[in-house]
C-alpha cells in the first residue's frame, strides 16, 4: 500500500480518491473549494494545505478542470520545489501539446511525469472495464502500475511521447460526441414528432448492434482504402442520403437547430456532387482528411 | 406459405428477397435493371414485367432508392388497377409527409397500404434481432404478420398514423449518423496524430459501455427535464468543453474539414454563453430544440 496526493476534488477527482481509499491506500486530498474533502475525510482520507500534501507523497496526481488551473497551483518556486523527484500524474483533459509542454517543465524541474486521460464516466472509476490510458516513461508507468489499477482495470500505457494519451483521449471523444450530439438531435426530432422519449431508448438501444456493426465497417474500410462502393458495402452514399434529406427537412419544418444537420450535408454533397453516390459511407472520411475547400471543389464554392 | 412480390433488387431488395424465399414463400422479384435478379431466380424465385409480378401476388413490397423512384413505378393508371385489392408495402426510406402522402393515395386505388422502415443493414435482415417498423392499419399488419417475420425476428407496428414508421426511422437515424460521423472526425483526426486505426478500434469497442451509459443517461435526463447539474452529473457542460476545444484545435492544426466541430462549437457556446457551464450535458437539447437564435440572443449575434 502507498501514499498518494490527489489535487482536485470534483466529480471526477472525488472518484478517483474513493477508488485509492477502497484499495486500501493513505490518501492525502487537496481541492480549491475546501468542503468538498469532507466525505472523503469521512473514509479515511487526509488533507491540508496545498504545501502540506504534496510533502505527503511520492506520487501525486493531479484532477482539476484544465492545465490552466493546474499550473496555477504546480508551476510556482514552491510547487515546483516541493514536488522534486516525486512522480506527477496528470489527470486532467488536455491537448497533446499541453501534455509534451508539461513533460518539458517537468523534466526541468527533476520531475518524474505521466500524462493521462480517463477514458470513463466517474460511476466506471474503479471497475474492472475501466481504461485509463497513460504516456510517459514507461519505467515510471511500470513503478506506479499497481497503484494505477484502483482507477480502473485496464491501465493501457500508449507512448512515450507524453502527448499520446491526450491523443488518443481526443480521438476517442470525438465519437463519444458525436454518439452524444446524435442522441440531442434525435431527441429533438423525436419530441417535435410526438415520439415519447422511452420509446426512443428502447428502440435506439435495440439498433445499437446495427449501429456498432457500420461503424466497425466504416473503420475497416478506411483503414483499408476499400471506400468505393462494392458487393459489400452495407448502403451507398446515394442510399444514405435519400434516407438524409428527412432529418434535413424535418429539422427545417420544426425549427430546431440545424448546426448539426448542415455539418453532416456538407459533407455528404461534397462527396455526391463529385460523383460519390454509388460508393461506400468510408469515402466520406477522404472529405474530412482533406478539410472544406480542398478536397472537393465545388463545396468550397 | 404465400405468395409475394418484390420490386427493387439493390443491397437491401436482395437480401429481403432471399429471406422470403428462405422462409418458403414463392416469391416474384423485378427489378429495372434486370440482371439484379438472376441470382434470385437460382433460388427460385421468378419474374416478369412489372404488369406480371404485380399480378402475381396478394402483397407486393417496395424497396428502391426513393418515394420519388416508387412512385414513377406505381403512380400509373395501370399500376393502380393492378393493385386494387391488394396489399403494398413500402419499404423505400421517406418521410413521414411522404408516407401520409402515398397513404392517402392508396386509399382512392383500393390499395390496403403499410407503410415500414428498416432498422437494419442488408447482413441483419431476416436475423432474430433484427427490427422492422410498420404503420398503416392494425389488420392489415396482423394479416400479413407471420410472412413480415421473415425480415427480421422483431416486426413492430408503431401507428395507424401512415407516417409513424418513417418518424421513428428518421429519429433513429439521426443518431446513427451522429455515431457514424463521430467515427469519421475520429478516424480522420487519429491519422492525422498518427494513431493506427486498429488502435482507434479497440480503444473505441472497450469505450463502448460509457458511451452507451452516457447516451441513456443524456436521454433520461431530457425525459425528466433533469437538465441543470446536480450530485449524479456525469460531466458538466465546462468539463465537456474544456476536453472539447482540443477536437477543435487539432482540426484545425492539421487542415482538417471543421463542419462537424464547428457545429458541436456553437451548441456548447451558446449554452456557456449563457451561464450554463455548470449544468448538465442534457441541457444542450433545450438549445437543439430552440433552434439557432431562437434558445440564445447571443448565440444568434
Ligand atoms: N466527469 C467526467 O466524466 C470526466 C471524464 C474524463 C475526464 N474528465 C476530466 O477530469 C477533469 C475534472 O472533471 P470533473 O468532471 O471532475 O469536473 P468538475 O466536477 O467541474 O470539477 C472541477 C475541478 O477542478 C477544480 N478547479 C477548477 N478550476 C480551478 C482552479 N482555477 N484552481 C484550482 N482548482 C480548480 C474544481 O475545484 P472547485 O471544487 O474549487 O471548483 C474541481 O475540483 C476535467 O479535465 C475533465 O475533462 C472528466
Ligand atoms: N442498405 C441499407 O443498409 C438500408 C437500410 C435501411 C433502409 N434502406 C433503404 O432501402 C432502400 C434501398 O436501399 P439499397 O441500399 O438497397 O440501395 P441500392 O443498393 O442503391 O439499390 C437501389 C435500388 O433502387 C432502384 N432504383 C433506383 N432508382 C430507380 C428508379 N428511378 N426506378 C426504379 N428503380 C430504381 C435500383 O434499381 P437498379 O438496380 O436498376 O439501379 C435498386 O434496385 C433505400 O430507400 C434505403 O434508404 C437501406
Amino acid at each position: 500500500m502507498k501514499t498518494v496526493t490527489l489535487l482536485g476534488l470534483g466529480r471526477m477527482g472525488a472518484a478517483l480518491a474513493t477508488a485509492l481509499l477502497r484499495a486500501g491506500h493513505a490518501v492525502h486530498v487537496w481541492n480549491r473549494s475546501a468542503h468538498k474533502a469532507e466525505p472523503l475525510l469521512a473514509l479515511g482520507a487526509r488533507t491540508g494545505t496545498l504545501e502540506a500534501v504534496l510533502a505527503a507523497s511520492d506520487l501525486i496526481v493531479v484532477n482539476v478542470l484544465d492545465y490552466g488551473a493546474s499550473d496555477a497551483l504546480l508551476r510556482t518556486p514552491e510547487a515546483q520545489a516541493a514536488l522534486d523527484g516525486k512522480t506527477l500524474l496528470q489527470l486532467t483533459s488536455g491537448s497533446p501539446r499541453q501534455a509534451r509542454d508539461a513533460g518539458g517543465w517537468a523534466a526541468r524541474y527533476g520531475i518524474a511525469y505521466l500524462d493521462g486521460a480517463i477514458m470513463a464516466t466517474p460511476g466506471f472509476i474503479g471497475q474492472p472495464g475501466a481504461t485509463l490510458l497513460y504516456a510517459g516513461p514507461q519505467p515510471t508507468f511500470a513503478q506506479w502500475r499497481e497503484v494505477l489499477l484502483a482507477f480502473g482495470g485496464n491501465p493501457v500505457f500508449v507512448s512515450e511521447d507524453f502527448g499520446g494519451a491526450s491523443a488518443l483521449d481526443s480521438v476517442l471523444l470525438t465519437q463519444m460526441w458525436g454518439a452524444l450530439f446524435g442522441h440531442l438531435q434525435a431527441v429533438a426530432v423525436a419530441r417535435a414528432e410526438g415520439i415519447p422519449l422511452d420509446t426512443y431508448a428502447k428502440h435506439v438501444r435495440a439498433f445499437q448492434p446495427v449501429v456498432d456493426a457500420a461503424g466497425a465497417d466504416l473503420v475497416a474500410r478506411v483503414r483499408d482504402g476499400r471506400d468505393l462502393g462494392d458487393a459489400d458495402t452495407l448502403a451507398t452514399l446515394a442510399a444514405h442520403y435519400s434516407a438524409f434529406v428527412h432529418l434535413r427537412d424535418v429539422t427545417a419544418q420544426h425549427g430546431l437547430h440545424a448546426a448539426i444537420p448542415e455539418a453532416f450535408d456538407r459533407l455528404f454533397r461534397a462527396a455526391l456532387d463529385d460523383g460519390h453516390g454509388g460508393d461506400d459511407f468510408a469515402l466520406l472520411a477522404r472529405y474530412v482528411e482533406a478539410g472544406a475547400g480542398r478536397g472537393s471543389a465545388k463545396e468550397a464554392a
